[in-house]
């Protein structure tokens, strides 16, 4: 870390910054150009290092990181790429994994006829619904503990483990009985009760970028699961809000050759939550997979003009099956399959 | 609600439309103009009016909103402005009510020392956090039920209520017992499960609007915490993420006459989290309040340098002081006190 | 174009507004609904239909447009997908067309031992900048003719045509003069001189969206050109502006798909300026070939460490050979070549 | 300029990236921590210094600024503040001057009108578009040279100076005849030959802060003008482009204490565009001058429902006189007068 001190700052405010990192237990780098002194903090300590412990101290202008904020998460710590177990396969690995469903567990027979649906066309998982964020009050808010059994009951037919949302601390161990993958969801992303309770669970994670989230902060995010000893998370690209309304969110492409640099976690992309049309959806998943992601997230309902959530976004069995041939054809290109 | 129809659609799509229409009881009222055919949903239903409910509809271009979906938030609703008690007076009448204190709560002898000195100059209530959100597991997360305890016994010494923030429903119980007003921060403006917990505790709420939300979207979240009956909800501007760096998020100005044409809440400012930099804290807070906001959330440490947590943007109790006096005099400009 | 008035809106409100509806040439079309007024512009005029025209006057809540404002750029007005020549094919056709070069053209030698480099790499297409438009008034501002000649050096040995900026109206016939394709900046997408000029020159243009541009400026900056009977436009996406800083911009992957639904002419992506970085710049190419794109434009430098600007983002020729190999596996993955 | 090396770099890229810096005038100060090398960029060379100039080198991780990209425009280079002469006052100093006039200049009678009506409510300049930037081809795009005779007339009547909007290079010299302010608008921020004419004109100059535009952005695009000798430049925040659709753009309040910080040169804010809608334009007044702008520029149109552009954020003569009262209170509440 940098501390870059204000120009012509007294010789005072440099030594008492020198106290303060060598109480922190660094070691202290002096530099003092024509412009401004600059104070390097560098060595080992227990004690977290952080912008803010300095960048307070009178007369200092600003503080830059050397190294990311992140640990668990980066390459320096675990050097090698983590891979997920995900239905007798691995998520980072090889095969490009994709997990589909409706938004909204809506009731047992569509839960299971979607299940049987999207797993012959080459479905590595399930994903639904039980409890559901939305934005409004008066909006179906899902058929909580119900929709959690029918899924199991859609896992024990068709074999596929199930990928649903968390949205709250209290609800891991409820979530965590029926769900092979616990979801959180982009506004909960910063929700640090919830990312504590997925870390102690234990069980493998699925953390969606928050609208207005960094890749720093996503991984700072996971670093709260990472930290309880839970090395099973999966980051998902999801879409940013922007300016841009042509789009439901922006998919931000980039940040799936970013994160690959940046953690040994792996990556996959939801294009329907990105897009919110389901036109879009599968150029968007091509898209994802020939920039190197490791999965999809898909919606898939049977009847998208009867759901009772982003109906808009949906694919129909049909299209879907349709995606996931095209979709292969764009993993192979790249050697890998789908 | 207006449905645009696509160039060309079939008739039946629009009768499809209109039968959907008709079984969520609405009325419908047809207009072919020679580009597109219109089709408006009309009247009153116990069915909630949502885009989604037709967006996916065949041969469906658009859906516009012709009123807003927040309604218990709405003048429609409730013609008359929301004022909020506090401290024996109003917030939301005439005069600008001051939050102050530090962000976290470090010891009990700091929370004390800076409410005797908050008071002094001014402020109506105490802020402090003892339950901390940070983006980093390795920082400082606060003393937790200790800082309440410390925050109850200032109040005691100073009559100042308590405001500080409640991460997670199932703290709710527990924050309500100490706490006048519960904070619901940026980060967790959409979790739904603490807004509902809020809102059945019957306490006041201050809700921050998240760092990507729009002023729609904190309104829906109002709304959660008001259909529970709990109509004590003051919102909080505190700076969205944009682009630019030089602050550390970008304080919306025009938020605050957009949401009192809006809405009949009261509506405070924070310029402590929009700016970053204590330096910029008074011009911003003076701003506010010039621009209407009906109150301040600050923070002051009695010393920033040696702060847990947000030390850069804290100002000195001194420095405070000096804010009170010019914001009075700026208030008073404006027929307004502080 | 639908007026939405005000709650409880005067008879006089609405007669008024009618009468300026029909002095504009239009026919109204009126709902009066329980809890809105809406009042339906219908018809056809030459007067422009813009929203400004109602929406100040008095008690019009809003204006909700039901077409798109752009005309020319759009399917309604021109059924079939634009093909725009480009060195013996067709941009937009079957074939995925690469723009190679250069971010600044730096000497004679470097021009034309680049162009044919990227020429043997499968290039249609050369780009260099030759002006060059600099954050910085201290960056290497380009060698402004000089470069254009030494570009038409390039072209005449290897048949490559040229794609080159121009950044001012002015400027227009001399780069016409050399170019075969006249790049417009993001930066001045909506330098609205310069597109007159550009769309006059009947030349090809290539238009790159701004930094803050929603898709429908990006169609009413194209509008400009084609105003003009210049029908030969390519837009481009180049990444947008957004809190992320891990890429220089945000590859914004769902334009595309966007662009192709709102518009007939042919899209391409520019990876390098998206990411910023030279390793994110194969998986963007190949996720926005997957994803549709028409064309890529690429910076390639011989020396990327010695660039004189974007070096940063600038792929070797070696790297550059590998990018083509495999986003031509990519192309052929979804039916179409590179 | 500090250059942070990859883990576990080469003592080559060590070697060679030394070489580079001094090549280019530098000293080097190398910093050998347990986690990165980094190397120090110091001393005095006219090689300009970019992040560029290093970020390519092999085995660089990044490159992080120390000091301003930007020079004249900063406190290092002029201490002192500009203050900027306009109708015989000084824009900078005490007085909170305000700009006043319709988007357009629609007609002679008009701007005369007009004019008269806003400094008898106390302007102290006219503004008025004679060239307009329009994102539609199809919008009034301004009477030419006859608007700007017609403000010509206008000035002649009522003494006050002109500030009108220059779209492009080769017009300077013809608005330069009329003008005494040259403005160069948001969208134009980055127009750079635009920005080299104005800086050449030796005119006052106002610049407005693009719609992306970081602040340092906008001090870079300030240097270009004031590369040439040209000093009176007049900084002015409009509101930026986010994601918030209640107002036209964001109006960014902590811009205003930011730019006094980082620049010597006086900042004005522009309430109209930022908001997009004359209810809100003044209580951003009130807020922008609280916080300490040095002037404004507002929209005033005769019959707002009538203006060819801009209708629904002008502000009839009577509100801008009521405006200006408030503003007058608010600007002597903190020391000032308007």
């Amino acid at each position: 870390m940098i501390v870059v001190m204000q120009k012509g700052c007294s010789a005072e405010a440099i030594y008492n910054l020198m106290e303060r990192i060598k109480g922190d237990g660094y070691d202290v780098h002096l530099s003092e150009g024509e412009e401004r002194t600059i104070v390097g903090v560098v060595g080992h300590s227990p004690t977290p290092l952080k912008e803010e412990n300095y960048s307070s101290m009178p007369e200092v202008e600003k503080v830059l990181r050397v190294t990311a904020p992140y640990k668990l998460a980066s390459y320096d710590f675990h050097p090698n790429d983590t891979l997920v177990p995900l239905n007798g396969t691995l998520l980072g690995g090889e095969k490009v994994l994709v997990v589909a469903g409706p938004c909204s567990v809506e009731s047992r027979e569509q839960i299971i006829e979607t299940a049987h649906a999207v797993k012959e066309a080459g479905a590595t998982a399930l994903r639904g619904g039980a409890f559901k964020p939305r934005t409004s009050p008066y909006s179906f808010q899902g058929h909580g503990e119900d929709g959690l059994k029918w899924m199991a009951e859609a896992r024990e037919q068709t074999g596929l483990p199930i990928v649903t949302e968390v949205m709250s601390s209290e609800l891991v161990p409820l979530v965590a009985e029926y769900a092979d993958v616990l979801q959180v969801g982009a506004r909960n992303m910063q929700n640090f009760h919830l990312l504590n309770a997925c870390g102690e669970s234990q069980q493998t994670v699925l953390l969606k970028r928050g609208m207005s989230s960094k890749l720093e902060d996503l991984l700072m995010a996971a670093e709260y699961v990472l930290s309880h000893g839970n090395s099973r998370v999966i980051l998902c690209e999801r879409g940013i809000r922007t300016f841009e309304t042509a789009t439901r969110n922006t998919f931000d492409l980039g940040a799936i050759p970013a994160l690959q640099q940046m953690t040994h976690l792996p990556v996959v992309a939801d294009p329907s939550h990105a897009t919110g049309k389901w036109e879009y959806v599968e150029p968007v998943a091509r898209g994802a997979v020939a920039a190197g992601a490791d999965g999809l997230l898909l919606e898939v309902h049977l009847q998208p003009d009867k759901a009772l959530s982003d109906g808009r976004q949906s694919l129909t069995p049909k299209r879907f099956r349709q995606l996931m041939e095209n979709v292969r054809q764009v993993a192979q290109a790249i050697g890998r399959d789908a």
